[in-house]
């Protein structure tokens, strides 16, 4: 047996949803407000993840609405022509989730180590 | 304040994929699996979740072409007209699976009800 081929390893990768009464915070809204803090505008945001304006804007209501809480400010016109913030409600919302998903992620790198500590990697068809 | 009002409650819903060099186990492989071991045949498993039987076709060899293990055994013919059933690893890959999920289902709720300390509910708006 050539003992420097490398076993094959199993990486968990792990995503979590909050639901209230409906599906309302994910990996997609979390993007979404991580680009609107840096692009200062929901429509920018989309675009630089390739997400239709509309549907980002969809996600955000839905969002909003699952939780009652208000995430981004908007402001039309101006010299910027428009733009949008988080709220302090939302900041705490990614920062929670951020948090979960790393402790999540770390948690889930344990239990596959501990779960399938039989698997070796393919088997020997030789 | 009305305090017969229920506050809204947040409620994860995790999900775990597992990876080698290629996705290779995930909560559409696990259903299948399942399902194969109930109804002894693959195109009866797709066909009891609504999938079409070349996607459960597909999904199986990808995942065992990422772990490197077979899943399925399949016989054709026979008075039955043929059939399939788990393999022992992939009796221990469920299993495995199910009891990870289980665990992180468990500890989602823990950070969440620590995590999110801050949400009381929808804002009030009166």
């Amino acid at each position: 047996m050539d003992t420097t081929e490398k076993k094959r390893e199993l990486k968990p990768v792990v995503s979590m949803r909050l639901f209230t009464e409906q599906k309302c915070f994910g990996p997609g809204i979390a993007e979404l407000l991580r680009r609107v803090d840096e692009h200062h505008s929901l429509r920018a945001a989309a675009q630089s993840m390739g997400m239709a304006y509309s549907k980002a804007w969809t996600i955000t209501k839905n969002a909003e609405a699952g939780l009652g809480v208000k995430l981004l400010l908007s402001s039309t016109g101006g010299k910027n022509g428009g733009g949008a913030a988080l709220t302090d409600e939302a900041r705490r919302f990614l920062s929670g989730y951020d948090n979960c998903c790393r402790r999540l992620k770390s948690f889930a790198a344990e239990l596959v180590a501990e779960e399938f500590t039989f698997y070796q990697g393919p088997e020997e068809t030789e």
